[in-house]
């Protein structure tokens, strides 16, 4: 991928996505000792940065492909991603979801004017049912992670932030499926190259970090983590940009996960999602390493129960 | 006031305070048939617009005065405002709060600097007490709302919104005391005359949409609303500024309010406090006045118990 590439993506999802505000907190540089720049990705379309990868990719397809709409299995941000990005390019979306998915996010697809096609709640099931959907359909299966439109949109995010907070000695983001980071390291490969980025993944989901010490993909298994949109594995597209270009994973435990949780919510008053509070406990985990230094945090995602909320504290 | 105090007032405080973001949802619009723009001062310092009126009454005083420092009686946002306006500008701030208040709110003060002096909870004590602390220390007592500097002070939060959504038809804030009102209305008669003001107060405590009615001060007693921000009277400064300046308060039930709020945060993702949900729930309770229209909304505050939120929902 060329820096063209990621110009021309930002260029093109431009008029579908909220350039989202970069929000800085002095309570948090007091505790961390850091001066740190949020990019706000929870105040995103839909509450997630998905949107920016679902759109880049749905906006690549050709008019054929179009015309016969686009297909995901998903119980979480990219089902809506998709159908939010479907619906403002008028064209059908078709998701699969487990049967055991919340209903509010059944609702949330719905809502956006996907169609919901349930199914057993197991990755099997979910992958023969999406087959079926697209032999009936000629829909377009989306990847939610491991597609190079995706990978690109989701860069995009950190290219607004390196425009806003220039000149960071740090750039964080989650690590899941390694959408989100590895576009984040293109970034900031070609826009901020002084720029050091890190991963913040979770204990109980530690295959990035594993993969990364193995110099190979070691997929996820049994993970266990309350950082729910970060359990699955790296893919083949997103593991070797890592490689290249994240130097390092930080792990985290729970319990630092919602005592960081806790600290966005409180001093910043913008609602995230556990698995958004990932890098900020990563910074407070190392405070020798960010000192005084300018670090940017991608915030993933705001999409949370509140009811599941007020029970975590 | 003139608008060259609002223009001052705006530079002098510029350096304190956050220039918060102005957000859309494309969800809300679709709801509510308006086009809605809200200005966040739930992401203002402290995690409320009185920052803005807090720092303008301390930078006004004379160098005489802050040595002497600052101090106010508040269970609520002002407490904040006062202490982290004083701990900016290096000078000392007491704060009488009564002794039934949530010690999270102690807390914050004393983190922000500011001396608690504890007093039994009723607003006999409370002046009393302050006239003792005033007494004692010679701080120049600061009143949350009912106060010039102040009021100039809350006015440059729509002064800003105005400058990033331009020709709005409609400008709505919440009504307590009357400060953010009072403000809003004095920035849109100077920099945007051809917005019309509305004001949005919770039907259990309507003191403001009484005294409009009657044209003169009711007071209000024995407030009944979940906005716990907005129990208080107008004062003898704000109301004749509403008066000349403001066209109609919209009144809304507490079951309106939560609603509001719930939209907020499900699809906005910014934590609010139950009084910034007014404003926008008077917008929902009537559509047939704003459908088509671009309206603003001043988001007062985020100062929420967590645990309290989840209750709700």
């Amino acid at each position: 991928m060329k820096q063209s590439d990621l110009l021309a993506t930002h260029a093109r999802i431009s008029p579908f996505i909220h350039r989202t505000p970069v929000l800085t907190s002095s309570a948090i540089d007091g505790i961390s000792g850091a001066s740190l720049f949020f990019k706000c990705e929870n105040l995103q379309k839909m509450g997630a940065f998905k949107m920016r990868g679902g759109a880049n990719a749905i906006l690549q397809l050709t008019d054929g492909q179009r015309a016969k709409g686009v297909a995901t299995h998903s119980s979480g941000n990219f089902a809506q991603a998709v159908a939010l990005g479907a619906q403002k390019m008028g064209i059908p979306a078709y998701i699969v979801m487990p049967s055991n998915a919340p209903e509010v996010k059944k609702q949330a697809v719905k809502g956006y004017g996907g169609e919901v096609i349930e199914c057993e709640p197991n990755l099997k099931a979910r992958e023969t049912t999406l087959a079926k959907v697209v032999e009936r359909t000629g829909a377009t299966p989306l990847h939610p992670y491991n597609h190079r439109d995706v990978i690109l949109g989701q860069a995009t995010a950190a290219m607004e932030l390196i425009e806003d907070a220039p000149e960071m000695d740090y750039l964080l983001a989650p690590v899941g499926g390694g959408g989100l980071i590895a576009g984040t390291a293109l970034a900031a490969h070609f826009f901020s190259p002084k720029t050091t980025v890190l991963g913040g993944e979770p204990a109980g989901a530690d295959d990035a970090y594993r993969s990364l010490e193995a110099g190979k993909l070691i997929p996820q298994t049994g993970p266990d983590t309350i950082a729910d949109g970060l359990l699955t594995s790296l893919g083949d597209q997103t593991f070797p940009i890592i490689q290249k270009h994240v130097k390092r994973i930080i792990l985290v435990s729970d319990e630092e996960i919602v005592a960081a949780l806790r600290l966005i919510l409180e001093r910043m008053k913008i609602l995230i999602e556990p698995s958004c509070a990932v890098p900020l406990a990563a910074v407070l985990k190392e405070p020798e390493t960010f000192a005084g230094k300018k670090v940017g945090i991608i915030l993933s995602g705001g999409n949370v129960d509140l009811k599941r909320l007020g029970e975590l504290f």
